[in-house]
């Protein structure tokens, strides 16, 4: 009898498979599994994905329920099963592929058999005796994958929304936090990496902080604008057939109280059944971040370049070894790691896009793929900016004498003096300092066209990195 | 004098040009365009690009007035000049490649030097006569090119957003129209291809109008989001330097004056300066828009394959002959336009988000590919949607008998019999119905399933296109 | 004494750390662990690179031996260590992920580590006891991250690239025999989604499997081509700085005799310390063997499209249930997931183009994405078209008398007729044929335009799917 | 009578329209035009594209000629026609966007009607006499839209491919010749923008040098092993139905001829109809080429960074004020231009990628796309490679005090001292440089660690930029 113990038999339309024993999942779930082996990435590695089908199966029973399709008895096994995946349990279950054809079904069916599954424990059933409850027929119930699938996605991202928007804002206060520390440090500042006017290294953290606080502020707003439109109730194409009535209004209802988010019914449930929308905005969306991550991190390795043969303005905080050749080198592997993902993060919203565009009819059958690239991209976008903030910008220090070193050196000074000395002057004395090696503040004072303490006055730092008046003419 | 007549000598910090004696361009503009001969299309393929610098040089002269900097007589034929520009006259004058390098100096100064030669010659000095009126120190004044450019480029957009909404509203219109015209025509809703449940043409057409209708919304409500904060007043880096403390206040005013436009100042002026985030998801959004455009043609021209040997349940009208070698061949040209301007835009998206990515430190100087990736695909896209409207969906005609005929010998009928006759029964009909090539109603009626009242009413497209009270049982 | 049982305690240029007692890895990984929590794919994933790292490491020790670098124990000890990895053993090891900063120092020194700590063991001493043979000094000797780590990534495509093509050729097979299977299979050739002129059925596939042979015949000669060219022996930046005169052409001839690789020096390791341009142009084959899969598949499902609402030329054979809701469905799920497949792909060759551009000088810093996309975009292609081939192609069945049906009544039959009745006559019948709904042959019959040997004679398939000569008049 | 000689009326499948009577295009070239507006780039951009044209209808009229299929007059006619066409002359009558629906036809009738025109004029007849020579059955005799355009794309690139390489090898000279001009300028070399070893500028150069060297070589072969195999003969969709059975042959054998290009017959004209792959990796070849000089003009950025607060190694020419607000700035305007070009092309090539997936069954409708795009890609490259070397490269001088000051000054000096101080002395060495702000050469005299005549001779700079014997332990 030990054989019979690791396994048993299901059945399907397609014929028999053996199920392992201990599988929560059934057969369906398992010809997934054999006809996927892709990405290796499977379902249980997104929880939000996996909680979110749990609260859509709820909603669904709980409808059925109410209109009084579902017994009391099953809906109260379903209830507890879906229950226990919102706990977090149970998840390893969840073996499918992200990457899988059938437009999703195998991901439902996944849910809908370990939900069955558990409900046939609890009521005292073995595993697989559909004949008392049934993935399709009772968890399904009233359900299509292109109804439940695409609900479910919506959800599960409003659900990890949260933890994206937090690592977002922590960054930005650590931003923020060395614009004040380096309020006082000036520097210059460099347009086409050539040496333009002074400003202080504190406005320059803190443009990142804005920068990406627009990004906060827009994530904070698409978010529910995009993705809180549900299509649950329109079963197979939008037009709800074989549903009850009164079924739409009842489930999303209820899976708004389940979820805790702000779900509405779609207007139109067929373009809501097929429209891949709101994730291509999403995901362009962040892109943009991840775009505006690379190009911070670009400059973080620029102003940390050196420490002689560079920029040399900031210390990143050393986080390993740089070289086994080279002593005592010290690399800038956090931003660079971040460089990687902002571009993973672009080709993900490429192979999204692609697959948004390869809809065809009713139904977006590459959703899947859509739903895969749009939670890794957060995923790798939130770990990445936890990274960044904790791995490298609350230990950035600044080369305060450095910056000011390069300031005074620097041909840009002259800039400032321009409205003093008038633009002739300026450009000659720029041409004299270029080619002679020498500083421009230097030879202003040999020509004596400004004295001291006019000097003094137009270099002060406050007076160098805001508007002021100045003796122009009309 | 013939030869003097042909051309006039200019001169900037690097030497000497000859300069053709009609062009109200200057010296700068001619090195750009010896510099860049790129991509052939010029700044006057976009003329609300050339009308949105003469708004901002216009606004500034005003600052200047006001703050005492420009003198009567130069600010009265500067605006006059600008006024020429905004009418639209002088736009061949901009010449410079919308490829360039410089982050936009050569197109800022395209513009400081034809209105500095239209105010000179209004003033009834020669064309280069800069000790009169000078294209830097007058018309450019408070200015760099690094706020003046970035602002002109979202003022740009703001002004030809209309018609991009115009298009899209016309478009939608169009297929609303069809929506209703179709409204009683059945057929079968197909989803992985497959032939899945009934609906009417009508509400495959109404979500082509739904889906688009959200990017309608989407994009007006977008423009103004992301592309009414501008830097004018941040001058070279975001600091202001050497620009009168009262300027940008007065300038920002004075352009959303000008311009109609609900300009305001960007609160992080060192940020706003080198920040290209509002391009990126503006792109992105008509990239969303493109996506949505692409499937949507890829459906027509899929309803519409054939005559024989496809779908066929919709005709669109013939544009050209299709074939010289097969005769009576037409073909979707139309919507296979569109497909291909859907993927130029995706692939502008993307130049563009590389080189929003390539931007450092203070400034973005890949900004020229940005401005110039984001006209066109709004170029394109305009243009596309209007030939869709016009030469194709207006003149769509549904194949009503063919779109009944294929749901009445669909398997996917059986879907709406499932809550009458059981699932067993169902799936056991549909597959003798696959393999014997006979219709499943035929099938149900032979064993007596249903009788024929009930099969009527079933089958009547009313009740199977929307839910209806079913006898599911708990 | 337990506590100290669970970890040992190592150091490095920032610090100490404690390891896990039973590691074999060190603290410069433990450091890369700490810092990268990104993708969650570690390098253990990629069998064949940490295999070509192990046989770096073997070269680079076996040169150090002769040039007496190194000591025979330690010589010995490293070999044994390596030969162990190359076997498999070990991989699990290999902890750090994929997604690093450091241009691949943390994949050396996890390399570097687990072969120091197995050949400490061998040896007689504890993990850890570094005094007695160093990752750095002795296993890293002469190397540098950048060298040993590109090449071992070339060797690691090297290694892997058989079985890629392997899985290619028999899908090519595959095709194939479909072809010579489907050889009398008549049916309508389609331009456009349009009717167009008669073909085979196995012309069609023995076209997919003429544009895969293209890819393997290509696909063969470019590894070759592009990844055999190594610049071990290059250290630090490509001047050797450090490395015995001897040591490269030592080194490159036995990491080729021990790989069976034909592995040479690159001619200019300045240039190929840095250079990119191979995993560009091997990752744009990848694609492009991408692009031609998805088009296959998009094939596929239309020919499969139906059964009743669709073209139903061919059968996919089913894999899994379709629908809960839709009894008998079955989807083309097989070619869905290829599709997904191939954007996945094309989303890598973006995210490593971006990483190619974004080196800088001497380095590319961001190669640990390009050999994560690379390697990944190579398992994802070769496990979809073993998927393809198992899975579906080989199961495909013609529907011939469809194929037949659909030829007859064709409109574009009448091509084949043009020649004889002449392009006025043809237009004018396919003109009443589409507008009747009547055939083509039956309208040339009635009008008498043919007698039926003739048309018997044009309309056999081997006439109509060939150049033949006809009565054409000059 | 003045209305009559302003057009003429021609006639088609849809019906009659007026063409202006100067024009030499007809009826269905008008009828795109109409349709097609949208990119607003005609096929007379591309004059390769229109002479490969004209050769491809000289071809097929002398293949139909030699089979007695056109008369002598007509062939004289159409050849005469084809003649001018090669020579440059009418192309401004190939009017049509280069973004159009219907694969090409709408190119193909443009070429048939202008040689039509032109030939009928040579014939003594009025233009629009199609009567006498028609478009499609004359011109076009034999060909079909779809293996007549591909075809003429395949040779279009050709005879366009040596002006590419020319470009590219000529300023592959510019870069080694800079490489042999700094042969003797040492500098520091960076690796992770940090200060690595030493190095010449003139490697630095010569790694440009080969790195484009091996693109030469790679655009050389690829260009003849995927262009040249041709579908002429395919006719509509490869079986050659309606095509002479000695046509195929004779034509491609005459356009081999007549183009100078070894072309050759495609194995499989099924699959040579439809297949994009060519052109796939074309452009995966071009986007190469375009990441390695963006990678290089990034590089040329950073080495020009400065004056003062940058990396300020090499001096790049000025062409153009950099800034009006900041004087005596000058920009590397060239570099910066290159970098956007590469964005586009890489944009480019994600379109043509889009197209190509996008085909389906028999041909693939998005070539006009895939034409546009790669020409559009080598245009761009072409003039690209020309600016930066001639406005760039040429002109590009060392700053050979400030490179040698770096090295002197620079901490990565100490790993020449490596292997004769030891690592620990050298990191110890590195550590205090980097906290005192002292040279490492300093505090090695200061220790004594190294004798001056040693010192001397590591130091030289042949001996710190190749690998050279150091008294290594084993």
């Amino acid at each position: 009898m030990s054989a019979a113990a690791s396994f048993r038999v299901e059945k399907d339309l397609l014929g028999t498979l053996e199920v392992p024993a201990e599988a929560y999942y059934g057969i369906q779930t398992l010809r997934a599994v054999h006809n996927f082996r892709l990405s290796g990435v499977t379902l249980s590695h997104y929880p939000k994905l996996v909680i979110a089908l749990a609260m859509v199966k709820q909603a669904a029973a709980d409808a059925n329920r109410e209109l009084g399709h579902l017994s009391v008895a099953k809906h109260a096994a379903i209830s507890e099963a879906c229950a226990r995946l919102i706990r977090g349990e149970f998840h390893e279950q969840f073996v499918v592929d992200m990457i899988q054809g059938g437009a999703g079904t195998s991901t439902n069916m996944n849910a809908n058999e370990v939900i069955a599954n558990l409900a046939l424990e609890a009521m005292g059933h073995a595993k697989g005796e559909y004949q008392y409850l049934h993935p399709n027929n009772d968890v399904n119930m009233a359900q299509s994958t292109n109804d439940a699938y695409p609900t479910a996605i919506r959800l599960g991202l409003l659900l990890g929304h949260d933890t994206l928007l937090a690592s977002l804002d922590s960054l930005i206060q650590a931003f923020a936090a060395k614009g004040e520390e380096f309020a006082h440090v000036l520097k210059m500042g460099r347009t086409q990496l050539q040496d333009a006017v002074p400003m202080t290294l504190g406005q320059e953290f803190r443009a990142y902080a804005t920068t990406l606080g627009e990004d906060l502020a827009r994530l904070k707003s698409l978010a529910p604008e995009l993705l809180t439109e549900v299509n649950l109730g329109g079963t197979a194409i939008g037009t709800g057939i074989n549903a009850d009535p009164g079924y739409q209004h009842l489930a999303v209802e209820r899976l708004a109280i389940i979820s805790g988010q702000p779900l509405v019914p779609a207007a139109d449930l067929i373009e809501a059944t097929s429209d891949m929308g709101a994730f291509v905005l999403f995901s362009g969306m962040l892109k943009r971040t991840a775009v505006k991550l690379s190009k911070i991190c670009n400059d973080l390795r620029l102003l940390s370049s050196g420490p002689r043969t560079g920029i040399n303005e900031i210390n990143l905080p050393p986080r390993q070894p740089g070289s086994s050749i080279m002593p005592g080198k010290v690399n800038p592997v956090i931003p660079e790691a971040v460089n990687q993902v902002a571009f993973e993060v672009i080709g993900n919203d490429l192979a999204l896009t692609m697959a948004a565009e390869g809809g065809q009819l009713q139904l977006n059958v590459m959703e899947p793929l859509i739903a895969y690239k749009i939670f890794d991209s957060i995923r790798l976008l939130h770990r990445a900016m936890d990274m960044l903030r904790e791995h490298c910008i609350v230990g950035i220090s600044a080369n305060e004498a450095r910056c000011r070193e390069l300031v005074e050196s620097s041909i840009g000074l002259i800039t400032a003096l321009n409205p003093y000395i008038g633009y002739e002057n300026a450009t000659r004395i720029a041409r004299i300092a270029l080619e002679s090696g020498r500083g421009v503040l230097e030879l202003v004072r040999e020509e004596g066209l400004l004295d001291e303490s006019m000097l003094a006055d137009i270099l002060r730092p406050e007076n160098m990195i805001a508007p002021r008046l100045v003796p122009l003419k009309a």
